[in-house]
């Protein structure tokens, strides 16, 4: 067997935890798959003194996370500090230029900074490993990467947010409305204190523009994600779905239109959508995440498991260090950095779907002709009127007691949906803001 | 970038050209994701004059495919020939003997000769590939293998049978039986003219057999692998089920009870089986395949695809390739084969289930009573009786009108409802061979 592989991690809080964890109890069993031991040697967290409830006395400590790209002897370096910039970054950008490989859970720093890292890393010879950022332990950057690696992928969908599929399957079961919901997610632990990155769609974002990037060979391009979170979804309109036969879930999608001569378009967005019930995403419920890509060979290829938690997370963390033990270094993304693409954004406006859209009105004359006339205005017609008055109490714009219309439309651009609701934006018949969601069809 | 790698593929039936053509429509991006190009050198097929749609003739030609074995400067040798023993077997061996790599989507091969062919590649320095084999293009064995690397699998169950599939779910929406559904599947293409392989369960038996050795370790043990087909599968099985609130699937299974000081226990099903609304795999429709394997740290996740087909196979065998040409050369079961553990088999009929049993019986007094008895004298209790009284037409065995009786038991070792068949063996009450299913819970 080959001498151990060393490893120095930054961030002892649950993943770190459940990553020296997961080396202990499995170190055989890692060691016979890996070709040699697996040994940590060094460690980096804010709290020397705290009790984790394992035995961290064999390390060596390093007071600052950076000094761990220097440290004598390791083979890589594990960072699960969090946050775009900060220590996190600092610690990647000394690791690779010091040419040390680096394995990291950390999706925002990946989407934003992870072209520049995977160039210092192709610079020095080192490794830039994050299987961890997308989905936890559910493999599904190897999958796009390795399993996949014969295809042109032109399409990701996926629910990439455990917090918001949760609330929004609670939602349906429950009956109860976005603001209950989050308080009971807080309660059980589905959701953070501050659940602004979950709700709001930034996570998932996150997600994307990792995944779009791996996936079709570009540049990662997290600033021209769209994105729209759930906070704005009732109970009402979970319901109005079900009963139109879908269900309402946060997904993120991306797609890439090739053009000979010009630069591909990416479409990245993540927001709430209805999905008809045999849709693969529509059976996703609780944290699960999920990703469904389409291979131009292997065809639509789903995968699913949990998306979030401490073992989970160790497991992709472990599994990427094991791909190093064993001497694959791959390019971060797939391929050389060098020849990652720059894509144009398309035009999200011109994207065409059936839409469903939920007004909150003042309950008096002539509003129901008001919508039509925006709607006729705006070039878009409406299929079907699918509930008209339910009082829903006052509304959140206005404080005016409002009723709730909601219709869907046929087919139209975005940009006319939009349109609809910006001639609509002043009347003082509307009490809420207005909210769209397009008909995803399978 | 590195010299070109050099292949030779045996067999251009469907697979085959699926790879050449493959090969070529992605030539420039699977160099750059493989760092250096793929090139096919030699080819052999049966008949050489036949037309196939794409150009052979810059290769070398083999009259005997196990000539590639020598044929001078290949990479790797590709087999889609199939067949368990016969050219295919002959040209492993002697590719691998020879040091040679050795790409194959053979599944009954690998499930019967897998070991064997796995030792002699780490004699010689050979790589030995074979994701093609379990779900074509659906990459469900680097899943277990890298994905799910840092986790101890005990349990995998999947649908691995798209044919079987697809025929239980057709029966599902049209109500017919299986002898129609089954022509219906044979004129569309979604089963062969001899579908005893796939109807059987073989074909799943074959698959599961080596998800085992690899997910878990073990040498592969295809000779252990309890068996039983869809054909006995009525529609008004599956109507009952739906009553229920279950859908009837092929489902294969393999789980391991791993013992201190003591040789772990497998157990390797495949069977129909009734699997409530919600199971994950109640909801794979068609000629899809799915994979759920359990892991300690990851969690259950489920991988799902199509599995079988010209394209998404090609996938499969083009990722080994790229693999190969690479420079990754992984043991073939994920561990060298020495390290391969034997399991004993365990024994299925302790296992304790609920069952859904149906008879047809005789439209006669008394035969309720006698059924009844039966179960008692096995220790079998009777939850629910759903159905009594339906006519089912002249009985397949005796020729004698048959009224169907289906029930569903209380939980119940596997004995002791072979034992209340056996009881009720020689009846004459009985007018068909009696159907019993286990009851899969979430």
């Amino acid at each position: 067997m080959d001498r151990a592989f060393k490893l120095g991690i930054a961030g002892l809080g649950t993943v770190g935890t459940g990553v020296v964890r997961l080396l202990s109890e499995h170190a055989d069993l890692l060691a016979e798959r890996s070709g040699r031991r697996i040994e940590i040697a060094a460690v980096s967290a804010r709290n020397p003194a705290r009790d984790r409830g394992i035995d961290l006395s064999g390390y060596q400590w390093c007071e600052d996370p950076v000094d761990l790209a220097s440290v004598d002897g390791l083979d890589a370096v594990v960072e699960v500090i969090g946050g775009t910039d900060g220590p996190a970054l600092d610690l990647a950008r000394a690791s690779l230029d010091a040419g040390r490989s680096f394995v990291t859970a950390n999706k925002a720093m990946i989407a934003e900074h992870g072209l520049a890292l995977a160039e210092s890393a192709e610079r020095t010879g080192a490794a830039l490993a994050f299987e961890a950022a997308v989905c936890a332990g559910t493999p599904i950057l190897q999958t796009l990467r390795e399993g996949m690696v014969a295809n042109r992928i032109d399409r990701i969908e996926g629910i990439l947010n455990g917090t918001s599929n949760y609330i929004l399957s609670a939602m349906e079961r429950s009956g109860e409305d976005f603001a209950e919901t989050l308080a009971e997610a807080q309660r059980l632990g589905y959701a953070e204190a501050d659940p602004a990155l979950d709700v709001g769609g930034g996570d998932a974002a996150h997600k994307l523009a990792i995944l779009a990037a791996l996936g079709f060979g570009l540049k990662p391009d997290f600033g021209s994600v769209e994105v729209e979170g759930i906070r704005d979804v009732r109970a009402a309109d979970i319901a109005q779905a079900e009963r139109l036969g879908f269900v309402i879930r946060l997904v993120a999608m991306a797609d890439l239109e090739r053009r000979e001569d010009a630069p591909a378009r990416l479409l990245q967005r993540v927001r709430p959508c209805l999905l008809p019930a045999d849709h693969p995403l529509a059976r996703i419920d609780g944290p699960t995440n999920a990703v469904l890509a389409q291979g131009d060979y292997a065809g639509p290829i789903l995968l699913q498991g949990a998306g979030a938690g401490s073992e989970s997370t160790a497991s992709a963390v472990v599994a990427d260090i094991v791909a190093l033990a064993r001497g694959d270094a791959r390019p971060a993304f797939g391929v050389p950095a060098s020849s990652l693409e720059s894509a144009e954004s398309a035009d999200s406006g011109s994207r065409e779907a059936r839409y469903y859209l939920r007004f909150v009105v003042a309950d008096r004359p002539g509003v129901l002709a008001e919508l039509a006339a925006a709607m006729r205005d705006a070039r878009v017609s409406i299929q079907s009127l699918i509930q008209e008055g339910e009082n829903l109490g006052n509304g959140e714009d206005t404080g005016e007691a409002g009723i709730m219309i909601a219709l869907v439309t046929h087919k139209a651009p975005a940009r006319n949906i939009r349109d609809a609701l910006h001639r609509l934006g002043d009347s003082p018949s509307i009490v809420e803001t207005p909210l769209a969601m397009p008909l995803l069809m399978n």
